[in-house]
């Protein structure tokens, strides 16, 4: 593995970033969008809206990366000082740039409102950069060549980051960075194995592949193996497709992990559960309990959803299980709420009374507070009922009441999952 | 505003930060609790798996921080390598700590794991250094003084560093750095006002406030108004209750923006309407078609929502809508699902069917697809019906459809507030 590809340097500016409680995350859409053209992002540098410091991170960031992106401070408001920062370490001066502020004007004319003098300022752009056009959004950004490093600089809002590194960057970086490898990379999402038990079944295969890099990572979900391969572009076709390690392992990867995989890339359990259900022709309702909509709320993140989930009971008193699921008094006082006869009945009532194809139920305790010694905090039992029967299953989960409701709704869609699975198989 | 605190670097350290769709999150509450030490964390810099790049980002760090910490990369497997990048970078060695390494051999063998070669190299601490122990995990940290900066090395895993940093790390780093300033922070959560809106109303109010730093933070849940003052710690009495100027100007942001602060700095929509529905004693249930859940999903994540929320109807069909809610055909069919009317019906049947005291209803088209010119995407109703009689509220949201979910939810349970608000008040 010899080969070394370009590296680069993202750096993210908002003091919100700092101490607002925010999580930075246009690099992540970035880091991959770059890796796509054989860069890889080495360093993420996150500082303020502070033009000393600005000034700093981009000086440091030209001494040990080929690409520099920097993203966020170049609206109209008086902290946003990017533009300055990198005229000033750069010894450029800022330059109005007419086509750009005749682009603002027709933009806030169309709009209705006044282009003040803060906003013109967003027109103002280093001496000799490249003006790098916002598709979406008022302030463009900008492209320059500075000691032997190209200086990328972008807005902070997503959607305009995005937009302009895909239609202005990646067309331009080929003038100034290339490389000789690209990343393929391909995500299989796991529900039910340890990361342990995963890296235990994937090293014997993985010793034969001395140019694939695995990482696992674990979440409440489930664990997600990663696999990253640098690929010569002399491999890759004209359609992108051609993997050279990575062709002949991922089947074998898919063997031995079986069903345990649930989807590649960015496919989540509710969208698979949605593509199972939509190619059946089968319809869902839900039973929620502990996860109070959790699951109901995840199935419906997916457009389309209202072709197979018909409704949803979330029953959190024992009085509406009674109401309706049908579930019976006797059987509340016999077992208990959080039981798997409990379970079951509520999976069956969903179904019949909803007239659908899956009835699917959760009954749990999430906590903090509601566990006993026989009944802890993290007691779940799903129940699920469909055309080939019904049965329950119990399960003791980790973590916080966020925790607890994550994995029961992911451990619920997952029974579905399989049960469908079996169901489609001959 | 002369003072300047001492600043801090956090360098957080693994790859999936680069490349894994993992955003960091362990600075956020290192930044909020070095605040209130009168440190300032001035950089957050994010870095690979890699010993030379660990080494080469602790070098810049420690030129312009006083203050670094470095989380990730203690583990026990073959990629942790923060140990010895730090060793190596201070031309240190790492020795093994007798009583680091017991404290292993007892929590694996209470365990009956074994003590492997790779678990013992967490024991291996740069000579000098001083051990920071780990009440809640297995690697130890360590804390050590290089080049005038004191540098804390903590695991990757948040509840592990969070409780180290708080019992090992705050009582040592006065010894290191004295600040005589401590940072103060108010967050005010609001809903129904724009950035804009807000800025204007309290800019005429700051400019006699020339020690107060405001920042308005947006999202799809609304503004957070974020005031912050470093307040000498003369000031500061011994409980930490005295502000200066944050004193005086708390009320009149609260005056001036009024009931649109629904929250302060960790209180959530969910929870400030639980604690509503508790101290009046009420029940509320709830009907959700195009939020698919989210509703009940977010007020059930509060401990103790089973004493208010008896349940939730999600009826994402036209049947499940006559079936639970009693919403007529006629009404369906006149006005179509996605209705005032309809909201209204929603509600009031939410209400009467499970003999609670508040029904609230969403019903709108979340898109992408579903939308028509006379009922574009994002057009959301809410409903409600309660003691003091019935009312909805037609929406437009704009954003995709996990956005118009979000703020649908958050604009339903905001009229509840507001409904509970009015009914408190004499």
């Amino acid at each position: 593995m010899s080969y070394t590809n370009p590296k680069a340097e993202i750096i993210a500016i908002g003091s919100e970033f700092l101490h607002g409680g925010r999580t930075e995350s246009n690099s992540l859409f970035l880091a991959e969008e770059l890796a796509t053209c054989g860069i890889e992002v080495e360093w993420k540098t996150l500082v303020g809206d502070n033009e000393h410091t600005i000034a700093l991170a981009l000086s440091t960031a030209v001494r040990r990366a080929k690409v520099v992106i920097i993203t966020g401070g170049l609206g109209s408001t008086l902290d946003d000082c990017t533009r300055d920062a990198v005229a000033t370490v750069t010894s450029r001066s800022l330059r109005c740039r007419p086509k750009a502020l005749q682009k603002l004007k027709n933009r806030y004319t169309a709009s209705g409102r006044p282009l003040t003098k803060a906003i013109s300022r967003q027109a103002y752009i280093p001496t000799g950069a490249e003006i790098l056009e916002n598709p979406v959004g008022s302030a463009p950004g900008f492209l320059l060549e500075w000691k032997r490093s190209v200086v990328v600089t972008l807005p902070g809002v997503s959607k305009e980051a995005q937009a302009m590194f895909e239609s202005q960057v990646v067309p331009r970086l080929g003038r100034y960075v290339s490389s000789s490898h690209v990343l393929k990379q391909k995500v299989l999402s796991t529900f039910g194995l340890t990361e342990l038990q995963i890296d235990e079944r994937l090293q014997p295969i993985l010793q034969s592949f001395s140019f694939i890099q695995l990482s696992l990572l674990a979440s409440a979900l489930g664990v997600s193996i990663v696999l990253r391969e640098w690929v010569s572009r002399k491999n890759v076709s004209s359609i992108g497709q051609v993997f050279t390690e990575m062709e002949k392992l991922l089947p074998m990867v898919r063997q031995t992990i079986g069903d345990n995989v649930y989807g590649e890339d960015n496919q989540t359990m509710e969208s698979v559960v949605g593509q199972q259900l939509t190619s059946l022709s089968l319809t869902m309702a839900l039973a929620e309990s502990c996860t109070g909509g959790l699951i109901g709320h995840r199935l419906t993140q997916v457009s389309g959803s209202s072709s197979y989930l018909d409704r949803a009971y979330v029953c959190y008193s024992n009085q509406a299980k009674e109401d309706l699921l049908g579930v019976s008094r006797k059987l509340l006082e016999r077992y208990g709420a959080v039981s798997a006869p409990v379970a079951e009945a509520m999976a069956v009532g969903a179904r019949k009374r909803s007239h659908t194809d899956i009835g699917l139920s959760v009954t749990g305790i999430a906590g903090p507070g509601g566990g006993s010694v026989t009944k802890p905090v993290g007691l779940v039992f799903i129940g699920i009922d469909g055309p080939h029967g019904s049965h329950t299953k119990k399960f003791q989960f980790n973590g916080d009441r966020q925790d607890v409701k994550t994995r029961a709704s992911q451990a619920a869609l997952n029974m579905v999952r399989v049960y469908l699975l079996n169901q489609s198989r001959p």
